[in-house]
């Protein structure tokens, strides 16, 4: 059976990638982060997550103690109601995040020889994180491909981004079909009881939700 | 001032360029990694060397909990005498390590607005690693100005590899002349009380120092 790897955020988005995946006939390892986010909700979720879909799941804890990001420094604020706008990084931006969520995994991968890294970064419905975008996994891949044993004299590992070019709604349709349990998943930047409603990734999904107008199962929690 | 982040690993080569960095007028900042090493001895070193060099550091506690390198692996043996063959990997290929490294390099460097990352890789005296080549920091270098804000609307973060071409002999040399304090550097992937002389990292930097006919101070401990 082909193998794996798969960054968990305990998100919608990354949920669905995971159920993703299984579909496509792989093998799937998850990797969670614990890197200082302001809430341990996330990871939680993600670890259920990963459970329900039957999957084997290792944190990685990493402390990236040079801050700088409203989402690792609780005295800063994170922007509510703040119109999204693609060409302005928010606050929220965590410097070189998904460099080195790729870093570990593709050091996982090589290590279990897994054949491919997914991930459920999207361009569309986003932040606007330049890291994010297909041109940052494009020459991502080419680092793998180098850097990599597997690039130098095997079969490089792949990066695949499933979701990247799709709206929130199509990925909550693809989502929904796979059956991704999004009552599992966590989404809201803040980690009190009940997603705020208000931060960037509670408006993304609630929007998405009502483009397809279904119910949000996570707001029934 | 100029700012700089520089990856210290206790070696000969890491603390040549971290003296270079300085002498190119930087204020840097080291980067150490603890990630699981055979021995702790040369993160002991990379502290003395940022201490002797006036700069600030910081130790960086990573868990590569998937092994599969005789790095991290005290069940694995280091290769001893064997012949250095820049066309086969050998089996302290840590899978991903500089990537990881990088990635910690990229997100430090820009939390705290410096403009290069400095790193001793060398592609000419060295044990075939991929991610030591320059190719592989020609892709990374790419993947930074498309994956970090800074990429996107400033200044580029830089990985710049002073060493990359040049012999052990010409980066003692360099080391030398810019007066890095080679009685603290540790080479060996052993971690006894002196260096085993016999590993690639050991014998590698032996034939530097025969070939510029100086004497290695580090032998003198």
């Amino acid at each position: 059976m082909k193998k794996a790897i798969c960054l968990l955020s305990g998100g919608l988005d990354s949920a669905t990638t995971l159920y993703y995946a299984k579909h496509q006939g792989y093998q799937v390892s998850c990797l969670i982060f614990d890197y200082g986010q302001r809430h341990n909700k996330e990871i939680l979720c993600a670890k259920k997550i990963a459970r329900h879909a039957g999957c084997d799941y290792k944190v990685v804890r990493i402390a990236l103690s040079w801050q700088g990001s409203s989402l690792l420094d609780k005295t800063m604020a994170i922007p509510q109601h703040q119109k999204i706008n693609p060409h302005e990084i928010p606050t929220t931006y965590v410097p070189a995040r998904n460099i080195i969520f790729l870093s570990f995994a593709a050091s996982y991968a090589e290590a279990v020889g897994a054949q491919n890294i997914f991930i459920g970064a999207n361009a569309i419905d986003y932040s606007g994180y330049p890291d994010c975008r297909p041109e940052f996994f494009k020459a991502y891949q080419k680092t793998l491909e180098r850097g990599l044993k597997t690039g130098v004299g095997g079969q490089p590992i792949k990066i695949s981004t499933p979701l990247i070019q799709k709206t929130k709604a199509q990925i909550i349709r693809l989502g929904l079909k796979l059956k991704v349990p999004y009552d599992l998943t966590w989404s809201c930047y803040q980690g009190e009881k009940i997603p705020c409603g208000t931060c960037d990734s509670c408006r993304l999904r609630q929007k998405g939700f009502e483009d397809v107008g279904a119910k949000d199962p996570a707001l029934k929690i």
